[in-house]
């Protein structure tokens, strides 16, 4: 057994808006950030690494929430706690007074997230296994324990949850052996950033078509001559066979944005990503009626599973777009996947950032072997950003994740990109300031 | 002209727990907090005060994020921010990588509504009126610039809202000559919390009764059984004329809220209020459905306006009970009562705690002013704790709230209450702590 000794969370920010990577219709200026949660414990061998992702400013609040959040981890038996996530994670969430923060939304969710991360990752390397692994090797029972699916009982069952993980595990086998092969597909957003280029963004496609990939994704909403003229060289170089995607980030109100998508119809974009408030269940709908056959993506900003439960209910999505340091760890993220497959709703993991691709390989593998049991409509995000910075970095060949094989979640940063970009007293960052003052 | 010169937060925590005000089903141990936000200028007339509201640990956390959220203020003139309210709102907001921790929820949306209840504070203060005045003083233009209509689009149009407000204009001075007779109705929920006795809850809700006030609220939904005797004692206590509403504080899934709810039906409670998880939209609207006649009342974590939104197109509530504290001061709140008015829904807005009262007496009057023009269904909490600590308390008679006659928003609390509970070190914490140590 080991025991918990120490908590450490670390502010680390890159400097991603001077290259304008990132950049799109509602963020301008993007410093890709984390609230990177260190737990260690009284054997060197066992640690937990976890972050929520940010986009700069603010990341401090989120560091300093998750090391509240995580103070009563210190001194548990790592035994205890691994050994029964849904009872670690009931209890992290326990505290009633931080509820009254959100509730399960907003900073204090996104710490949750950050350390039950950590504590996913920890459980893991004790077990040797890259995380989708040891969710793949958890049996029925012991996923709907560790799923949270408070208040969703009105759309899906504990026993629903069980029978459909039950009926998909004697073929778990046969679709990793198949994964093995394959990879898991994925898309590129690389090329589409508003930053860029006319000439950047002719280059950018045609790598990714050359790369492989079948999907390119396009940020639009500043400006419609623009997002015309954008879309028409993305189609011009990828063909009329890829499929092209749309990302309006949130600017629209409803009847703006059926307005605009009709007028972006002619390029037969796959999706329209976030249209609107993420938080409009109802608008999503109206609007996913009104632009069909255009589909409506969401999720990147889906605060939590009661969000998601409602956007199924209200069949107001055609993607669902979830996000692994936004959602409370594996514990909701599970629950959103067994409401997905009960709706019949795919689910495309928002990625990008820093490290979010590097975490979502293993929700999407997992899903496959265990939850859908689907590639239908299913393509993952990819980002080929920052990668550089992680132990173990996802590895993308042919438009396609390859198996993690280390064990944990991922999620385990270089210490030296820690020492250089902390903020603000990170080598990098003491120098940017220095040179301000 | 007068320039801001400092911004402090102050977090102040009140030690309620030890008397078990305040207990419900869901929040068992609870602090009342605020982060309070000062803002001084270079006159040592013109000050602005607010706070949003917590129950204890993460006050500090919303401090810090209020703090950051308000340093764009300083070394701004006090003129150009005030005469635009609508533009100086949408330029703290306009923080994208500070959106991206929400958007608009949770730490950071409590954050904004304490920087600008300050705002607001200051505004009134420097018009010399009491809030409620000064926005009964603005014409129905001057209230619609002011309002955050962004994402509202499809349920209100800036037209209509203009027509509303232009529609009550001209009979504002007779509805301010009515209240400043007969006040402003209020009811209680000193009686009911879950932590009191029998023989307490039998005393309170007779002095209540003897005090005025014809609604009553009971905490409910830990123990059916004892929820039955304890409604059963408040309904032999106040009879049958007068309203008793039930509070279930988001303990119940959608299912559950249905079948609990209806074992309390003979009581006939006027409202059902969270019954289940604040972002359950969907969820409200499905507990309407079943249990009518009983109303439902929901919004005291209404995250923002897009939910309230959501709230009235599908239609989910019988009153709406937004926070002042949580949502992002008057210039979302407005818009919450422009669309109530649209989809004819009376808001009750949420109070108690600390200050809230103090805060909420000012909408209530301005919404039957100028928005409403009614007092049908309508009822504003009000709790009899704390009011000691603020400069300008509220004032209840005869179950009814008078008029604030002050200039600002009453949100202004003493130095000495300041000095003795700013947490931890206060001189009542640093005791507690002394001797926990």
């Amino acid at each position: 057994m080991a025991i918990i000794t120490s908590v450490d969370v670390v502010d680390v920010r890159f400097p991603t808006s001077l290259t304008a990577d990132g950049s799109d219709a509602m963020n301008k200026d993007v410093d890709y950030s984390a609230a990177y949660v260190i737990l260690r414990t009284d054997d060197p061998a066992l640690s937990g690494y976890g972050f929520t992702f940010t986009i700069g400013r603010g990341n401090d609040i989120c560091a300093l929430a998750a090391d509240r959040r995580a103070q009563p981890l210190l001194g548990r038996d790592t035994d205890e706690l691994l050994d029964d996530l849904g009872t670690t994670y009931r209890f992290l969430k326990s505290d009633s007074q931080l509820r009254w923060l959100g509730p399960e939304k907003g900073v204090e969710h996104l710490a949750m997230a950050a350390v039950m991360n950590a504590v996913w990752d920890m459980a893991a390397r004790r077990a040797g296994k890259p995380l989708w692994r040891l969710l793949a090797d958890m049996t029925p029972t012991q996923l709907v324990k560790v799923a949270d699916l408070q208040y969703l009982s009105d759309a899906i069952t504990r026993d629903e949850a069980l029978a459909m993980l039950t009926e998909l595990e004697p073929t778990r086998a046969a679709r990793i052996a198949e994964l093995e092969q394959t990879g898991y597909p994925c898309y590129t957003t690389s090329a589409g950033w508003l930053g860029y280029s006319d000439d950047k963004l002719r280059r950018l496609c045609q790598e990714a078509v050359d790369a492989g990939y079948r999907h390119i994704k396009l940020k639009v909403g500043a400006d419609l001559e623009e997002d015309i003229r954008r879309l028409r060289i993305a189609r011009e170089v990828i063909g009329d066979d890829a499929h092209l995607m749309i990302d309006a980030n949130q600017v629209w109100d409803v009847p703006q944005a059926i307005e605009w998508v009709g007028a972006l119809a002619e390029f037969k974009p796959l999706w329209i990503e976030e249209p609107t408030s993420p938080d409009d269940i109802l608008g999503h709908a109206a609007i996913r009626r009104a632009v069909a056959p255009i589909g409506v993506a969401s999720g990147e900003h889906g605060m939590n599973r009661v969000l998601f439960k409602q956007m199924f209910q209200a069949e107001a999505l055609d993607f669902c777009q979830l996000d692994s340091a936004r959602l409370a760890s594996i514990n909701e993220i599970l629950a959103v996947y067994l409401l997905a497959k009960k709706f019949d709703v795919p689910v495309c993991p928002h990625a990008g950032g820093v490290g979010l691709c590097e975490l979502v390989q293993h929700l999407s593998i997992f899903d496959y072997v265990a939850v859908s049991g689907s590639l239908e409509n299913r393509v993952t995000e990819f980002v080929d950003h920052l990668h550089e910075h992680f132990v173990d970095p996802c590895i993308v060949e042919d438009g396609a994740y390859r198996l993690p094989a280390q064990p944990g979640y991922s999620a385990e940063m270089f210490e030296s990109s820690l020492a250089e970009f902390s903020y603000p007293d990170g080598t990098y960052w003491a120098q940017r300031i220095a040179e301000r003052t």
